[in-house]
């Protein structure tokens, strides 16, 4: 029987919410056996490129990065984020490691290419330097936690080729935890500042407790999930494809295993 | 017989210099055995700082590290510097790891006390969230050279309460070859602009090819050796008696071991 491993994605809205980080890393130093920790980061990243004079460009609501924008997430995620992470969880007795994908080659990726906007195939969308991820290495990272270390991951890949990018904070999360699921008994859990995926966004107490593929099919179908949660969803049926044995939707106070929204097959 | 071990310094100016970074970074990256790089990264600091409108305050030549200064360093030496130097090794086919002191534990440190000015003992200056350093972990550090993996140390520690601290690189360099010492045949390579120490600060050329314990005190009695070049070769001289090999002070383009300045007993 494979050992346990706990993998938590915390968001950039937690990050900077003193008492809610506070909370959480009490919460994610208390959990037992091997772990990780993936965080976002996504606000303070805004304010420091607002601060330095460069403009946050978006298009359809999505972030561009360019050059300068990378040199911020470098700066905020990489450093300002992680390593404030890193000293705060060594002072709750935790190994804590922070790494990027860059770091031991953990997470390589490509330069996205230019997508078709929406108004078809004649407009295209570049995102700049934003990397789609193309392996993560369950194997380096498994030397680390058999080593006693926790990694806690930035929202950064690379391309192997000198290069850092810049990558959604969810799919660090779900391709660490499928890269690691041929080594432990993985649970994904996915918090945010919700108590989990709701029937009724309007009642914070809706929480659908388990959602299976077919469910998820249903409730796309009839509207029931929408917008941000689908591709959440979707990430998390794709880690329970490739061999993660839980994945968990709940509140970034909620993530002792036993709170929020289940997803399985 | 111990295995060889490098370990290179390089200042934040060379870093900041494309075509003398790029130059080390291939010469470095051609360092055979097991290595260490440990990079500065003073001036782009001043440069993010000013930025964001955040003043340097400098007292007798030396910055304060205030808390907004410390959230600058954090980012521009922990993020920024140190993971572009990371991504850009990967790419040269080193398996580069970025660390601060807080990441593995492996350099903590105390926040300095406030220390009496020039004025005497009525005066001090706080230096603010500057960290001294209480003791480097070799046998964390060996285990990841063991795995192949070379460090990449930034001026940051933590003193295990939460907190990152700003610490000199200089510093951070001996305390890791020290460190490492009783583990590994420690060669300690300080790089900067000049090719070594000079007997004449108006001629590039009149490197001094050794300098004893002996000589240095007879040096900096008649004034050949002053300033900023005395604490980089006490530190020299101190990391020797705690059983480094070798110390040399070289140009940041001639890491290769048999240019500049040999330090010895």
């Amino acid at each position: 029987m494979k050992e346990k491993l706990t993998i938590v994605k915390v968001g950039g809205a937690v990050v900077e919410d003193e008492a809610q980080l506070s909370q959480l890393l009490k919460d994610f130093s208390a959990i037992e056996g091997r772990k990780v920790l993936v965080h976002g980061g996504g606000r303070k990243a805004t304010k420091v490129a607002e601060a330095l004079g460069i403009e946050s460009k978006m298009v359809n609501g999505r972030r561009i990065t360019d050059a300068e924008m990378l040199s911020v997430v470098t700066m905020v995620y990489g450093g300002l984020v992680n390593k404030n992470l890193v000293a705060r969880l060594q002072a709750h007795g935790v190994n804590a490691l922070g790494l990027t994908g860059a770091d031991m080659d953990v997470i390589r990726s490509h330069k996205r290419p230019p997508v078709p906007g929406k108004s078809g195939a004649s407009e295209t969308i570049d995102f700049g330097f934003v990397g789609d991820v193309d392996r993560a290495s369950g194997k380096m990272l498994s030397r680390l936690l058999e080593e006693g270390v926790t990694p806690v991951m930035a929202p950064l890949t690379h391309d192997r080729q000198g290069h850092i990018l810049n990558t959604n904070a969810d799919t660090i999360a779900s391709e660490t935890a499928k890269s690691l699921a041929p080594y432990y008994d993985v649970t994904l859990i996915f918090s945010f500042e919700k108590k989990g995926v709701l029937r009724d966004p309007n009642d914070d107490d809706s929480v659908i407790p388990t959602i299976t593929r077919a469910d998820f099919i249903k409730y796309k179908a009839d509207g029931t999930i929408s917008g941000g949660m689908l591709p959440k969803i979707e990430n998390a049926l794709a880690a329970i494809d490739a061999g993660v044995s839980c994945v968990i939707i709940t509140l970034a106070t909620a993530i002792d295993g036993h709170h929020g929204t289940v997803i399985s097959l």
